[in-house]
């Protein structure tokens, strides 16, 4: 498989080309890997499907390397991290974290694609287990769970280097291959060598920079949360009975959504395959067709929100290192409700307000571990000149407040 | 504007900006330029959009290295050029050529582009006089229209370059800021400075390598014949009467090309409006929509066609330097019917014919000219080696069949 | 003229030319920009020549930049600016930095470098004026100086973009053109966009990490530590008498460097025409193709570190974060003296020991400086989370130790 | 090891890291790729030392896919091909092709590097047996041969790819890691993957088009005809007794020259050991030095060819698809003759006629094989429609007359 950022993908045996060819995996083709951000950066077209093949082809390398560092990883351990690598975002939903928590609430994207995880490894009779084992982090090889999940897991090493390829970010890029080189394993933990710790600085001044430039840019909030109003106000109108235009997969979990299952525990006994199969052939289509739709539809919000965010005339943004002030959002809350005559209750609609927030490294978690020369390890945030002290586990918050140019 | 190949691009003024942003121009970010490809290259997921504002910036390059070079483009011109190249396909309907055609049965992109330009052109008060002048070639500067129109114009020097990028398919890759730094103007016409040479073969070989690697790999074919026979499958159906789920704009599209409009004569005429408004509607998200929901259709043809698009179950491909023969033909016809039950009639919704074929370079029509040194000019085919003689104007005719396993 | 960084670099007028022409600078090709780092990066091979070309190049963008945003600068400006940049390191002597203040005690390369632009400006009749007024810091728009001589000059932003190219580090690899992009003055002084913070920030990492390892890379010290024991004994035994083999040009500087010239006061006066001809005869070719010919002269110690340099077969080196105890002195001494046969007064040729150090950013000198919204500015470092506190102004220094291994 | 072009490179084994480290290839360090290309491209000054390395790197990976594919080369074999490729240039001198022939007239440099493999393998007791019989041609399967020497070996791969790179002539460029994935061997025989036609067609158009552009440059034939003027006179002012200063090495070879040497007959028997010594010793830096000291001796002739070369003063070039007119040559010869006052016998000093040629693809010898889906072979030019016909075995013959500007 042909790839602008690595060259040539090999898909290393038949059980992977299986799971590729699986329409719950087909599914992420029509999944946009940066949701809305193709207004801001128009060339962010690419797919969960190429990030998760990518992410699979970093993992082969990763394996390579540590077998010839002498670490050992058997036939079915290189399987299941291939399938966990693979499979690790298939649970995500159209426009991914945008609309994750609202279309399936309390369910996060990670339960999701154990389920889906659970129910191919039914369909291919068991051939999942270690990938599940993997997945769920109770494989007794510590280091198998941390190429699947942690500071530099393959997804990260793969969706940073891709994101920022695909925008032309080019200080966001990351040289993936590099640290994968430097990877060894001790005592069952993975670790990074000596050496390495200059690319791991960048790495994470990459990722900083990615996050506040691409991620969090302010036409992408914006956007965002245009796409979230537009989904509340169509649910909310199905709620009351209105004649709401969209495919039937859409339909449903939008009247899921108002029904009461959220209440219901155990996600895993309510994510039934039926609803699975029908959760897998939703994606970004359904969402843009029907928005598509709307921004003609009878209802002024719906409408009017749909029409901006398909002609791009989006909303103004405000941002701020301090909360917002009453002043300001009472000022805008007049000119919205006179201009627009949106009643007091509908004006959120029209009048966001919430911040973001963004942490470089947490150090509280899976931090990184230097391989010093006794083969022992340690932290490192405790050998990086740049990286000690208050920066790293300083987290930033914007506060920010949307609102039409009227 | 953030580019993953050039950079920064650079919007150059406020008209330029005004069409960017215009409805007509921001529906292309919702075409795909490569069609079906990203069935075959998952990266080549970069939109119209894209390629036109990527063709805008080259203009600007071309328009700076020949003012440098003493050729006279008055300001009024420049903002023709930009223009031109930018709406140069905005006429293009979902799935671009694939689908061309069919939609709109004997209308051109082209034909649609300059309705589209007419259009704008009332609505910006005449500032797009010059660019529809250019277009149509009836600019008194020949060089304007070979900038837009020719064997190296700034459209073909954007595609060839960004589709190469997106695929992966490296030795597509053409130097388009080399080729442009060595334009020039004599007499009127667009030439290349004589050491160009080399690029310019370098150009015609990438070119025929994209077709026949890219353009005309099996696989996009196949998939582009079965997206024409869904169409195709689901007009008739809407024709009967069957009921059809799909968004208003593709319904219209597919009414109207039951209708007799095409007898109608002067396109132009045809081409109201309001027709226009309801096209500048239709995008690949209506397409893809459509066939999702048609995959359970009760129509088993359009359902068993539509399901295998959209899994990526494709059907086979049997290519040939001499037409398919007749016995193939039958046999696999015989299976076909007595596999799925297909009457004769139906039979080509399963079993599909046809020709492709390639030129690398047409002698009769716009001859890249060489720059000699006493400010004359002779054709390129008259002093490249290796294309002369048979090569260049030789047609490759491929024939082929396409059938479902079974 | 092509370039493997910039694509095409243009000559911009016949004074530029000239210059470039001129024997002095021509010698500029056989001058290594990185000294001996080609031993451990076989890539490293780009000269001084190809770096001043690069640095004049990112000057003309920085030029057009800046007249874009409305700066003013005049075409006398233009050509000062220009032909500073280009001869800013004429005065470099043979391995650069390695052997500054060996060849010409007390005399710095700035030095040299300003009285060849004095006999420049003699040649080219005044037309240098400018240049030298500008290099010297005494033109009254500061921001022309800054361009050649602060954090963000084009030197700098050619320098690491160049090493990190050609060595391969390419974490070390520098956005020069976009940080270009990002300029702009403000009464007078030269300033940093706002939405440049993360580049700048990136810029720094990336040179400190150049640094540490590509030009203070241990096999770069111990080589450059050897080249200059053996220019030293080469200079003695020419003090004492013995016979030397080299170039003229070699030959006379040594005995130059046994005068007693650097009492004589003012080096401008020291440095008369004659001896700059002599100098600017000088190159690495007389450097390597003289200790080609000492590897098998008949003083041991010459012999001895000439034949070690040439065939690589260089020194080891213990380096450490606090000074190298005298107990491994000792020892190492001790061996040394057994197993060579050295005296105690020649032991300092083969038992090395000295210190590095580097300091990502000096906040007394220069400091960057952002543009705020209205047209104020401030300290980058006052701005930057990651580089604030101690990191920036903190010196790290280390300590090492080299010898044969024997 | 780093490489701007591959990333890392990997040392295989002790043995091979061995043969790095022997003087004999450390050699290659000082002698230019390119001989004097960077006169015309300042990026060109690689050496032969990292071109070897690259060539060596490919090799790996050529290796890797062919065992990948089911083709059985053995440990021994392995090493013998990575020796093979690693010291197929080791014979060169200095400026490589520019001056082969003339130093060491009638012994080529492929007899010199068989050589110097020779005295290796005795150091290397035997080690090198495989990779002489390689590199002899005398291996049973035929293959291994092939990936040293024949259209599509690792040396062209790397060299057209690198000599690309740091010229920076994109269109130079070849996908060497494409071309090698799709290598494989049938019946013993080296043989490209069907898909690989395009990117066969492409490299030989690369190759073409370096040649013209880049080795056969007007500038490049101008001082490498000088530089070898400049040797024929050192060597006959050598042979009149004069004194000429330059190092040991230079001297030698150039007083060898003189000698009646290349009567002897095998050259094998009078390539002693020690004369191989003597010519390891020689390199680029022993050539210049010479000349930057000629360029100050009383002989006319030798010093203002000197003075000429140092300076980048060169000659002038007529280049003509037929042979240079005698009138021509006669007036400039008049005009050199009246000007310098040279005397006719040493006009051809200053007055240089000689020819170059060029061609694409030497039918007769190593055609490149394509695999046919029935695992049989044919002809690359039975199969490719540009390279058919007479363009491939065109030799293309120019004409070209240097001479002073004066």
């Amino acid at each position: 498989m042909n790839d602008p950022i690595y060259g040539f993908i090999t898909i290393p045996n038949t059980f992977i080309f299986n799971l590729i060819e699986h329409p719950y995996f087909q599914r992420l083709r029509r999944i946009n890997q940066m949701g809305v951000s193709y207004l801001v950066y128009p060339g962010a077209q690419h797919t969960r499907f190429h990030h998760a093949i990518g992410a699979m082809h970093l993992m082969q390398q990763a394996i390579y390397v540590l077998k010839l560092k002498g670490v050992k990883i058997t036939k079915k351990e290189q399987n299941g991290l291939l399938a966990a690598i693979l499979l690790h975002d298939i649970g995500h939903g159209p426009f991914s974290h945008a609309l994750e928590g609202l279309l399936l609430p309390s369910v996060s994207h990670e339960q999701i694609s154990l389920v889906y995880m659970e129910l191919l490894n039914k369909e291919f009779k068991g051939k999942l287990d270690t990938c599940i084992q993997i997945f769920k982090g109770e494989h007794p090889k510590k280091f198998l769970y941390e190429l699947i999940s942690s500071q530099l897991d393959m997804d990260r090493l793969d969706y940073l280097k891709r994101d920022s390829f695909y925008t032309g970010v080019a200080e966001g890029n990351v040289n993936s291959e590099r640290l994968i080189k430097m990877l060894n394993v001790v005592n069952g933990e993975l670790v990074v060598e000596q050496k390495g710790i200059y690319s791991i600085e960048q790495f994470l001044l990459s990722r900083r920079m990615m996050y506040w430039q691409v991620y969090l840019h302010k036409t992408n909030i914006v956007a965002e949360n245009i796409l979230v109003k537009i989904m509340q106000r169509a649910s909310y109108l199905i709620k009351i009975g209105a004649n709401i235009p969209c495919s039937r997969a859409l339909k449903e979990i939008l009247q899921l959504k108002n029904s009461t299952y959220n209440t219901l525990g155990n996600p895993s006994e309510f994510l039934s395959q039926k609803r699975m199969e029908q959760f897998s052939d939703l994606d970004d289509f359904d969402i843009i067709s029907a928005i598509k739709e709307w921004k003609n539809h009878s209802d002024f919000i719906l409408r009017e929100l749909s029409r901006r965010f398909i002609y791009r005339d989006l909303f103004k943004i405000k941002m701020s290192k301090t909360p917002i002030t009453n002043e300001l959002k009472k000022q805008k809350a007049r000119k919205i409700q006179k201009k627009l005559g949106v009643s007091k209750q509908d004006l959120h609609y029209f009048l966001i307000e919430d911040q973001i927030s963004n942490q470089v490294y947490n150090k509280k978690t899976q931090k990184i571990k230097l391989l010093n020369k006794n083969d022992t390890w340690s932290y490192f945030s405790h050998q990086s000149d740049p990286f000690q002290g208050q920066f790293l586990s300083k987290k930033v918050i914007k506060y920010f407040l949307c609102y039409p140019k009227i």
